[in-house]
């Protein structure tokens, strides 16, 4: 099927429903299907929207295309939970049907407003040339879900930056509204975050300019600016494109990185920082477009995009793409973020069992003979040791999704991807590796759910996210190395959301 | 919106996916929704069918119309569990696409064939004048949850059936499969219960005609036959339409009634009963249509459609209605069905706390202030006791789905929704009661989810099933009668499945 770009943007109403049950029950049925992570119903899933918390439940959208694994006319969709854990689909919520977002409902944000939630969003629009004009929604989300529109756009594009201009971060800062968003200079098509404010929301948004938080180049255009406030320190979330990797190294086509300062002046849009470059936000291979919020429990929550701009995916063959992170909650340490999993992860193990070290048969020491495809491993690796935890591999683990460390001397910690399963966005490399503290144990959490792996690294100081491909039946979890490695922890086996 | 006939056969790609989507989202945010149970995705839902493990899980499928709360165009949804209590939806399987089932792909049964799911259902077909034809059609669904038809159905309707000839139940005995079936007697036109067989499952089936099973006349038509044995025991469950009430008082539209014997032979065709008339499966007042079958546990399961044919249901202002009931484990005590919750219901308890008999104020017991919509509630009532457990209460609950008891002479139990909420279905009576045995203790297991409630009275030997529509702040238990009342029990909050 050639998608062409009149296809992705047909309107809905010109799709059958039965095109659509086929879709839905080819991606409920599919092997690598998540069963505890946000999932598209159909079609193509893409940045976290709307994350907060609003009558008395959790709430985030996704961006979702609901037709194919292609980047089509873009819709909400709603997905409610109690414990940030379990997810209850709410359906398709916002939906490109007006002149302001007649090309899709894009990317933005959510926050409570009286007895209401606020979204506020990048309405896409083309015009007879196809060219992208981009306004910035605001809509009305009631207790029972339902959406209603305003019907004027609160901010229109300025004229210092291009068409590149999109979503939108809503917050309230003493009496006034605030919202940032990814641009493009015009003038110097570099990538910017732009900073407007409001004092009653639905009238007049001041153009306070760009965000300064860095003297540095960040490439072309950045998406995705999401500021939070960690223990009263202000952390900017964003996704820079086309970033020169002298300034920050990375290997994914697109980074998701952040930059952690100690002040944040609203009407200035300046940000104090010490922080020399950004860091990168996942250290694996496909994370993109979190967003972060500051929630009323005194806690800072993330949720990201597993996927990226620009790459297919194995699943695109059964017509649907990617999925949502879990939720992590987000702290700082010496100007870092820790990222850990929520406490109510843990409604989801079932019976646990302890695992240790294991004799040496046959080159490997078995951890688990059949783990499953849903599953946590919370492992820990004595130092001065120097091999490879196996996860989803074959009998004799010549296949399996590498985790490869060395906790003595020169220190790291690797995962290999290029073994598990089918083999897919080669160009961006089939490693990542990150360096760690010599001659230290290292604690691994990993979360693996079918085609999706997140690891945890040393009580959330990294985490890489990543998915990987493999024939379902492989699940032997196995250790090997030279020599027999030490080790602990705990497996379990993890329930559906 | 007017149901026509035409509107109801449209085929699904005539309809457009946007309606869909808004379909889907009006279930999903409906506050009336349930949280537990198997309930439509968009449309109407009604009887079960194919349930049944294969390939190491629990599988049923149920009838559903995607586009509205009528009876149109029908297809199978098929769902999967691993424990019969957390559901999994794999989407629309079996849809209405051939020239044997073009109006639509009713009910029927499954049974695990060498590394296959073999379906068994009738195929409704409507000709040009509009004269139904009931083919029994036969499907292969593989380990992905694929299907694929036969090129021919395995049964014709014979002649000495109407038209109304459905419902077939698919079982190995022996050497042979057998298929026994809902039919009306062309001659007599009454219900009757057919049966086939046939020694290589696709070739020829032999009509061995109606089961010989009672001496009564069961009505003008009989649906949803099944077959079990219970401790060996035959059990048939049926639905008679047009049953004399004298030979059993039933009140709600059409009754699920069964039949248990001592012996069954399936050549001929005849089951030894000594049970004078069939007898309700359901005390209550919305089952139909209940699929049973012979697990390979060894035990028997049973799931039910809440929910009747030819009465309208509050959400149907929602565009969506019905749902299946909770799971329940069949045996057998002095030849009456005892229907009980399966093990794994207790999987959804969250933490659960003691009930005890409670001051009297205000002229009330309050058993729960604040229950919520979803929980069981375990209590015993002791004997000589005369008084009204209120659900979904008011705060003075003088509006309440109300439990009226006397546990002392002329024992009763009687379940009154006259004042909980939206009234229905009137015509058929707002209150179903059943005898208990006198000067006993009353034991009740009630589950309720949002708009279902389900009874299990004194361990199962009676359940009574209902839906019912109040606002959903009304959320208190409490216990009103003449004097206080002295009860004892445990009440849990439940989780989404």
């Amino acid at each position: 099927m050639e998608w062409t770009t009149k296809k992705r943007y047909l309107p809905y109403n010109k799709w059958d429903a039965e095109t659509l049950f086929d879709l839905q029950a080819q991606a409920d049925q599919s092997q690598f299907q998540l069963h505890y992570h946000i999932r598209p119903s159909s079609g193509l899933l893409n940045d976290p929207n709307g994350f907060s918390y609003f009558n008395g439940a959790w709430h985030v959208f996704y961006q979702q295309y609901p037709f194919g694994p292609v980047h089509g006319l873009k819709s909400w969709h709603h997905m409610k939970s109690a414990d940030l854990v379990h997810w209850e689909d709410m359906g398709l919520t916002v939906k490109p049907d007006t002149q302001f977002d007649s090309h899709g409902a894009y990317s933005g944000s959510a926050t409570v407003i009286n007895d209401k939630l606020f979204l506020m969003y990048t309405g896409n629009v083309r015009d007879q040339n196809w060219v992208r004009h981009s306004y910035q929604n605001g809509a009305w989300m009631d207790q029972n879900g339902h959406i209603k529109k305003l019907a004027r756009p609160l901010i229109e594009a300025p004229n210092h930056v291009t068409e590149h201009f999109r979503d939108p971060q809503i917050l309230k800062h003493g009496d006034k509204y605030y919202a940032i968003l990814g641009a493009q200079d015009k003038e110097t098509e570099t990538g910017k975050v732009a900073i407007f404010s409001s004092s009653d929301l639905t009238g007049k948004w001041n153009d306070l300019g760009y965000i300064n938080f860095t003297d540095k180049d960040m490439g072309y255009m950045i998406e995705c600016p999401n500021l939070v406030f960690v223990d009263d320190q202000p952390v900017l979330i964003f996704c820079p494109q086309g970033l020169d990797k002298k300034i920050t190294p990375y290997e994914n086509i697109y980074p998701n990185m952040y930059v952690a300062g100690s002040k944040f002046k609203f009407d200035a849009g300046k940000m104090t920082t010490t922080q020399a470059a950004p860091i990168n936000l996942d250290d694996g291979f496909d994370v993109y477009a979190t967003q972060a919020f500051n929630a009323p429990d005194g806690k800072v929550y993330a949720i990201s995009w597993v996927g990226l701009p620009d790459v297919e995916y194995p699943t695109d063959n059964e017509n649907w793409a990617n999925c949502l992170s879990q939720v992590k909650e987000l702290s700082l340490k010496n100007g870092r973020l820790i990222q850990r999993p929520v406490a109510a992860m843990g409604t989801l193990r079932q019976a646990g069992h302890l695992i240790r070290t294991a004799k040496v048969i046959d080159g490997r020491q078995v951890v688990e003979s059949h783990a499953g495809q849903q599953y946590e491993l919370k492992i820990t690796i004595a130092r001065n040791q120097n091999g490879t935890l196996h996860l989803a591999g074959t009998h004799a683990v010549d296949h399996s999704l590498q985790l490869n460390f060395n906790t003595g001397k020169d220190a790291f910690f690797e995962i290999d991807r290029s073994k598990a399963g089918q083999t897919f966005n080669k160009k961006y490399g089939m490693t990542r590796k990150i360096c760690l503290p010599e001659n230290q144990a290292l604690d691994l959490d990993v979360f693996v759910d079918h085609s999706l792996a997140e690891v945890f690294i040393n009580n959330g100081e990294h985490v890489m996210t990543l998915r990987y491909f493999a024939d379902q039946k492989n699940d032997k979890i196995a250790l090997t190395g030279k020599n027999s490695l030490n080790y602990y922890g705990t497996f379990w086996n993890l329930a559906d959301m």
